[in-house]
């Protein structure tokens, strides 16, 4: 059993170093294309090209698909033109339209310029659909039988064309095109007489995406009805690619990652965390750190409005970090729950009444324990431990009080704002922890100095 | 195409109603079964049973494994025993499996009767693992060959037995139940000659996963290889079972949810959104709270301590919320970032300084711009448009050279604990927005308060 592969980098490296190249041949033939892509990460840049000669010629082509964009352009930097092609014409089509992708134009032209003709033209299909569409992120090669043909033949087809289809397990049957059924292997396999016609036995009721489908509803689909690859068809039906679960979960994972990021307030990234640069950092965060800080002068705004009251009783303020960061946590557990929910399609806008009725109680709920968890703590720490004369009953009363209003004003906030930012059309993942604190921070300091001020003064 | 289905939930229950079973049964035989779990979960308590008994027999279970733990208590309750052994019987393994583990023990006690000897042999060699290990999420219905079948007597054993296997694509070869090897279907039909042997064929390199290991780092390993299925060994490395990929995709977003639930301080529940209870709900949230609520008092006690100064200068109080929301959302920019790249093994903790270097850099950036804006805003806006005598050229100067210490502080501590948490064998993800904006607040004024007294008295 091998589980992690990170220490072997360094081996590899000094093996290179020491020139032991048939030892390192030995080796490489036991790792998977993924395992070497993940150490040729490590290499430098002279360190890389080596490393690359080496390998199989039967795995090079796995091994690039498997590397981060750096890694590949250092390498394609390197190769002669016909490295390149040997390469390049090896690769299905989805992984070469994503290096295209990823390339920059230079690059590009020496890749598109080696690719054989055919190559080329299946990786600018794939290229006209729209980022983050299913026609973006399918393959072309798919198995595609005719009804009319027996299970006999299918299954010769299948040993003479297979080797190239990205599965087989799976095959479309299609009429002039269209996409008219599904068989699986499996059921191939099973049926015991090969005269049978795959036009008898393929399922007719397809499920599949069109091509301008966005990513993250083709991966609910194929996560849903646990399909091993859904067919993606043109606006005329016809069959033009297939998606398969190995690239769904590399989108549900990007797609994660883009939502956690929007949750914190930064522009999701294009890269994995240690090939962004510290200006790519910057961008990404800045925008947002700005626009949270001007909206959070309107809460400085509103204790400027109360100077008066503050001055008289400077007692208040030291409870204000409390009030705030207890608004701004329990809003962010409604929002960042409403959020997940909403991404995984476990409620809709529809049922907004049902989840705001139940934050409500739930905040009711919260709001009462911690405003007598709150009200004790400051009765006996701060008055009677610390003896400090200002905290009065009254001031542990406006303070509890204020603390019940906030809790339910941030969760019944915390709630409704994704669920309408998804009716509007926008991402709610953007309406997480810091908006939502923003918010809730200026509406608690309104609370707090309304009631003090009626009870004080 | 058929998309959603959240629609067709009404009319099912209208023909119900109107008790047009006919119709509903053509309809039902052209649904997919999730797409029908999803309906029957909208279902009253007496409509369920109807609806399911509409069921075409081979579908009824599927079905079920795709409800919800609460639709599949309601059914079993409605079922007699006959009919429990009939759906209960036909279930793939692990879906049995998670059945039990969902189910009150009065329940499980009428499945585990029911269930034929070798399916509850089967289940209990399951449920002896560890929550969310491997061994508990796997199948024990995987395809086993031995080395010297040769091709055709595979293929023949394969369509004898196929039909009952999870999946028959990746078959695993085992000498006296150890794993010996993998083959795949496409490699056994791409081989011409039938009469050579498994065991010249397969490959003997295999990756697998001990019963122990834990479902989130299966999860990766069959990501990052691209595999349709994992083997798990027993410590004798004798097979016992497989972890297919739509399994994984389970554990991935059960994953994620659990993870963005810890970034939001909330114990991770165990049911979906809808499904929770008002108390469920108390229960996953107040702990942090006042956790959160009582660490925040350590904030109060500092401006407690810089009573004196406040009430001198009460102008430095309205810019307290605006430093503690930035340092907060600095801080969790930082600390969201790494717990993503920590969860998609992006880094390590000997990534530690490599991370803290690029962090502290990018905070030296933002906190320059916010600061540099924060001074103008401050100059313009308090002093010149709002005539706020009180905000002078000092105090601006100390507001906004605290900005620059709190984001660079705020992004260090961000980085660094949960980095730390998970060097302690932590779970990282606690080290979010939270946590990391309570110790930011109690840091940013203890600074704030230093630097406004070095200037202003």
């Amino acid at each position: 059993m091998r589980e992690s592969t990170f220490s072997i980098a360094g081996s590899i490296r000094s093996l290179l170093e020491q020139k032991k190249y048939n030892s390192l041949k030995d080796i490489l033939t036991t790792m998977n294309p993924a395992d070497i892509a993940a150490a040729a990460g490590e290499m430098s840049e002279t360190e890389l090209p080596l490393l690359f000669r080496l390998l199989p010629k039967a795995q090079a082509a796995d091994v690039f698909a498997e590397m981060e964009p750096e890694c590949q352009e250092q390498l394609i930097k390197a190769f002669s033109d016909s490295e390149l092609a040997l390469v390049i014409n090896e690769l299905y089509v989805d992984d070469a339209a994503d290096l295209i992708e990823d390339m920059p134009a230079n690059v590009v032209k020496r890749i598109l310029k080696t690719a054989s003709p055919d190559l080329r033209r299946e990786i600018n299909e794939i290229l006209r659909y729209p980022e983050n569409s299913a026609g973006s992120v399918m393959t072309t090669e798919f198995v595609a039988l005719k009804p009319e043909m027996t299970l006999d033949e299918a299954m010769t087809y299948l040993r003479r064309t297979g080797i190239e289809k990205e599965t087989i397990y799976n095959c479309y049957v299609t009429r002039k095109g269209v996409l008219a059924g599904i068989v699986s292997l499996k059921d191939m396999l099973m049926a015991a007489d090969g005269t049978k016609l795959i036009g008898d036995i393929m399922k007719t009721d397809v499920i599949s995406v069109g091509t301008s489908v966005d990513r993250e509803e083709v991966a609910k689909m194929l996560s849903r009805y646990r399909f091993m690859a859904l067919p993606v068809v043109d606006d005329e039906e016809r069959l033009v690619g297939i998606i398969t679960f190995d690239d769904v979960i590399d989108v549900i994972e990007e797609e994660t990652t883009e939502d956690i990021a929007k949750m914190a307030a930064i522009t999701p990234p294009e890269k994995t965390y240690l090939h962004l640069g510290v200006f790519d950092l910057f961008r990404s965060r800045i925008p947002w750190l700005l626009l949270l800080m001007v909206s959070a002068t309107f809460t400085g705004m509103i204790i400027t409005g109360f100077e008066e009251a503050l001055a008289a009783q400077v007692v208040l303020t030291a409870f204000i970090p409390m009030l705030m960061d207890t608004g701004g946590n329990t809003g962010s557990q409604s929002s960042v729950t409403v959020i997940r929910a909403l991404s995984l399609d476990e409620i809709g806008f529809r049922s907004l009444p049902q989840v705001v009725w139940k934050e409500v109680r739930t905040a009711l709920l919260c709001g009462a324990t911690l405003a007598a968890a709150c009200f004790c703590k400051i009765m006996l720490v701060d008055r009677l431990l610390m003896h400090n004369e200002a905290v009065t009953l009254t001031v542990a009363l406006a303070v509890s009080l204020t603390m019940v209003v906030t809790v339910v004003v941030a969760k019944f906030i915390g709630c409704v704002l994704p669920m309408l930012a998804k009716r509007l059309g926008f991402d709610p993942a953007v309406m997480a922890s810091p908006f939502i604190t923003t918010i809730v921070d200026a509406l608690s300091l309104l609370v707090y100095f309304t009631i003090a001020k009626q009870l004080l003064f």
